[in-house]
């Protein structure tokens, strides 16, 4: 016989202002796509019980920032939102160094990815984001 | 002479809840078996003097959550579970975007690791589970 | 109709200090200059509407601690700042183990990120750097 | 003309408590020894005026824990330990799944590396430790 602990299973888990230092998307590729395609993902949780509304602004080294992108992560759902998709208001250029400030109305969980296979072979790379204080 | 530290050798050290937002099993492998199929693990280390029962529920894009499924991490021991080996209450589907929420009744540390061997050469990445506030 | 958090976005995010425990930079590369040289990289985001006005000090484990190296990352812009690019006072040595302080007078947000390329595919990690408690 | 920040350059950073839940050392290596031996590293910064007295402790799966290790990060240091050179009071076994708790008298900030050379290119790992509070 044993516990079901579940503490605060109803309770929120994340934050609501995140950020992730590094960025860039390889513009090259080896292997079939879209699944060996070079990206970068923003991996996004949230466990609450009501859709997040999530808005993306892209900071650069020389230009102001881009966005904001909005998405929406739905309640008890996961979306790893690769950066190559982001297409309104503008897409990301290729080759570039940026940033990102995630920012939504419900705590999330943020988690970067990267995946580059501009070589024969693949490089990943993970990180969890910056979480702000609340 | 030097000092012997051990401060707080028997307080507890870790969280009770984790998140992990990245999560993908690949459905290839290269290279020998288990060693070197592709896999994502959950590594958890219980430093406390008792068992820990830990119930993990696994998110997805477009269905509702799976789980809980539960594992017992004994008293001043790690267990490094695959996300692969879950088969209770159903399998982890491969080649699926997903996301982890690991909840424990005494404090343990998470993390988080991927070895993705579909090419010939091995990618690996890990990080640091988000751990939330108590 | 969706919402548009857009909660604090003039809210300062981050911290005032950072560290990074892990550094090294290989002598050695494969590949197309300069993106395939193996580098160490310190991504920096500044989110507020003032320039930051950051420094760096590297610790070694034989020697004294080199610095600090100034730069400046301005408002509203990331620096993706390459360790082996740091020459005033000195230049960081190759394949000696060091760790660095980060230290600005606004909130940043630190990520650290090194690509190996000493043999024939790339390796690459990257985490989030130790954020001090402000 | 531009501001000094050096807010609290004496004063600590880090913490005193750290748990890495991953751990792994594969038997096996590709490449030249001893740059390229597949190894697992604690790197410990310590920017503090004193040195650091740190121990080790490995917790395993399937029996008690070992250690402690003692080390000791020198004043204004870094240590780049691997877990690999480990041998009083034993040596840890290879390709065997472990954890590790790192405790201080002092704070200092601590990271994990890993560098897995079994295949004929290295894949390479790192995350920041969990920094117990204090």
């Amino acid at each position: 016989m044993r516990r079901a602990p579940r503490h605060g299973m109803n309770e929120p888990i994340g934050r609501r202002r995140w950020a992730i230092a590094e960025g860039w998307i390889p513009s090259g590729s080896t292997g079939p796509a879209p699944q060996m395609t070079s990206h970068e993902t923003a991996s996004i949780l949230n466990v609450s019980d009501a859709d997040a509304h999530v808005e993306i602004t892209i900071f650069f080294e020389d230009r102001d920032p881009a966005g904001p992108y909005r998405i929406t992560v739905p309640a008890r759902r996961t979306v790893h939102q690769r950066f190559n998709d982001l297409r309104d208001p503008e897409a990301i250029p290729r080759d570039t160094p940026y940033a990102s400030l995630i920012e939504s109305d419900l705590p999330i969980i943020v988690q970067h990815t990267r995946l580059d296979s501009r070589q024969a072979e693949n490089a990943l790379l993970s990180t969890i984001a910056f979480a702000a204080e609340e």
